[in-house]
């Protein structure tokens, strides 16, 4: 088999079989097949597409790169989920104990998040005292009888995805369909869990802007955990303004707070509450759905769902007492209101600027050993559909970088639209797919 | 300027300015650019194009990478001419002296070929004696007083082509009109010459299998060479046989002093005419074309291109008896008639599989260093469109290497196709391009 034969496949758009993608990416991997011919490879791929048996061995070719997690030691139900990322997603904060409260397990592999703002693992790392360099054995007892636990993910977990997300980085193929599914998939099948629940996002603020790309990947997403034997639900949820109020680590740690209290902003309990019931929907398809629905309601309305978090950071060395006293979380030195020289209705809240802003801020990172301000962000006062005055504040910016709210704010502004119009809240689970 | 935003750019399908095409040759050429980023340029390119214009500036961006030939020294008027590659191709040996005696002077450079049968270089160093890596005065210096000199070619001619073609190699974007047009044009523009006639080969034996593809390779150069105001004039001509009836290098050489006294093969005679009225038509072209060719063919009836053939050989240290007595050429230890089994007339003999067979019997190489028997090569004794009795021979294989007559009397039986039906002889010249 040789690597040139291959690309001219692909390039000539004929099927590649299991043997010859399986040669690739171990021949990559190795080292034995340059940068290059990768390159080429994946560029006609980006043109030529992936069939979905060919993505899901792929995907089976990656994940044979590394380990994959041995969940067996732990009891019941496992389940995991995956956001394609968006901004002030703070979901998985919630979505952890509320899953847990069902009986569910949940056995977290989180990493440092590329983007306008931090992964779940950075958000998490506002917690003092909170640790997610756990040992193996300690990361699957506290799974075993709390119910979940956060990981941080090595650098070693598929390697072969590693090396091909970086080249693809490098060469302009990050937006494939198939690839961007074959890399997520292969790092949630290393993740050892039974079944997963992915939330797609689409909008300004998302990877995917239109319905139909992100209906596609959440397709090929659905079929590759068919194909392998780990089932999956996808929800399309709508990103064209941030979710929630907060954008930024520790901000978004305190609206989670809220929202495992009972309240919290209306489009993240929705959400939260969306993504629970799929979780439960994965190992019981026929579950009466407006029961449980009601039941993940009173799990967030009853304070159990907290309650199950106290124990997560106890149990993870973190101070639980932030849960009822959120000033323990870090705080920026400088904040600055923005008020709204208009009034009438916002119509939008560009969420792709929002996370900008934040970006400026200081709250994401650009490369994976760039640090991150875990207290900067955004808090926004207003979302789409809300009623404005003229000299209402819009939005509070909060940075330890001075210089930086200025150019935050003017992306704020931009990000704004405001008219006399009355606008209707847009909706925020567009589709299911399973 | 970023090598990934341009990559991203064409990848999209949009048109690369001439800046940016400057960036990523030179940035490569000169090793910032890591392969990489080119091999997903290069693919990029080839499912998107490149236009007229920036395969132009693709092309004078390969020129700009290494020295271009200074032939001012040289009086009158200097064209070269270009073959995309057949078998059987001795036309250069024919027409070089046959375009000295119309008083055009050729500057010749001459590779080692890849393919079938050696180039041009490979071809002449079956003559005892003869020296093509002259100094560069002496060549000048021969080129100007008996009008044609053939130097080899250096290595570091237009290094970004080289680099550039090497990566195209094995990341399978070889066959890209653009890319093919740019690369040919820049050797051909840093050869110095004033004008250039292409002869570009359609068939089973030629690179562009199909007239389209051709003519689509043919137009582009010639677009290239107006833009870069170097004429070039292309003639487009069949390959779906050899053209004459010897296929390797001596056996090449043969042929070609035949042709020069006047008789050889038809089709190579008018090949090599067509392609000698092309040069005089680039410096002139109003001229009275029938009275040019009679011209040619006078030289070579009256024996006058031999003549200068004689004069080209003793320039460049070379025994000029061999004109006389071809016996001087190089010849192989073995041979072997292949015989027909049916009778009728010569449907096909495709030129690819001859091609093979003599590649077989060891006239070609694949890559740079492998080494060419000289002599090894296949004697045609039938033509498309002659007829066949059963027993007469159809060729004669020659070799140092008896174990490789077998696999090539195969290869040539596999080629021919004969029937009862009457077979016309194919046309040669299938389009003129200018």
């Amino acid at each position: 088999m040789e690597a040139y034969d291959i690309i001219l496949k692909k390039r000539n758009g004929a099927v590649l079989n299991p043997d010859e993608i399986k040669y690739m990416v171990r021949g990559y991997t190795e080292g034995i097949i340059p940068d290059y011919q990768m390159a080429a490879l994946l560029m006609a791929v980006y043109y030529q597409g992936l069939d979905m048996e060919e993505t899901a061995h792929l995907t089976t070719a990656m994940v044979s790169s590394g380990e994959v997690m041995d969940l067996s030691s732990i009891a019941g139900k496992k389940v995991d989920k995956h956001s394609t990322g968006g901004v002030g997603d703070k979901t998985t904060l919630v979505l952890i104990p509320l899953a847990a409260c069902q009986g569910l397990k949940l056995a977290k592999l989180s990493g440092r998040g590329l983007g306008h703002t931090g992964g779940t693992a950075d958000k998490l790392r506002s917690i003092p005292g909170f640790k997610m360099d756990l040992s193996r054995g300690k990361f699957l007892r506290i799974v075993d009888s709390v119910g979940a636990a956060i990981l941080t993910q090595s650098e070693e977990m598929v390697p072969a995805d590693k090396k091909i997300y970086e080249l693809r980085d490098v060469t302009a193929v990050v937006d494939s369909i198939p690839l961007i599914a074959s890399s997520i998939m292969s790092k949630k099948i290393a993740s050892g869990s039974d079944g997963v629940v992915l939330d797609v996002k689409v909008g300004s603020g998302a990877f995917t802007k239109d319905r139909e790309g992100a209906l596609a990947l959440a397709e090929s997403m659905v079929d590759i955990g068919a194909r392998v034997g780990m089932p999956c639900r996808a929800v399309l949820s709508n990103m064209d303004q941030p979710l929630g109020y907060a954008v930024g680590n520790s901000l978004e740690v305190e609206e989670a707070i809220s929202t495992l209290r009972g309240g919290g902003p209306a489009d993240l309990r929705e959400l939260c509450v969306e993504l629970g019931l799929q979780m439960m929907l994965l190992h019981d398809p026929d579950l009466d759905r407006d029961r449980a629905k009601r039941g993940l309601e009173d799990t967030l309305d009853s304070g159990k769902a907290l309650e199950k978090f106290r124990e997560i950071i106890s149990a993870q060395g973190g101070d639980p007492k932030i849960l009822d006293d959120p000033l323990g979380l870090p705080k920026s030195k400088y904040c600055m209101e923005i008020h709204s020289s208009q009034r009438g209705y916002v119509q939008e809240m560009d969420a792709l600027k929002i996370g900008q802003g934040a970006m400026a801020l200081g709250a994401g990172r650009k490369t994976k050993d760039q640090d991150i301000d875990l207290t900067a962000g955004i808090m926004l006062k207003k979302k789409v559909g809300d009623s404005v005055e003229i000299g209402e504040p819009l939005a509070v910016l909060h940075s330890n970088n001075p210089e930086a709210l200025e150019m935050a704010g003017r992306l704020l502004l931009q990000a704004v639209t405001i008219s006399t119009e009355l606008r209707k809240m847009p909706r925020l689970v567009l589709d299911t797919i399973q």
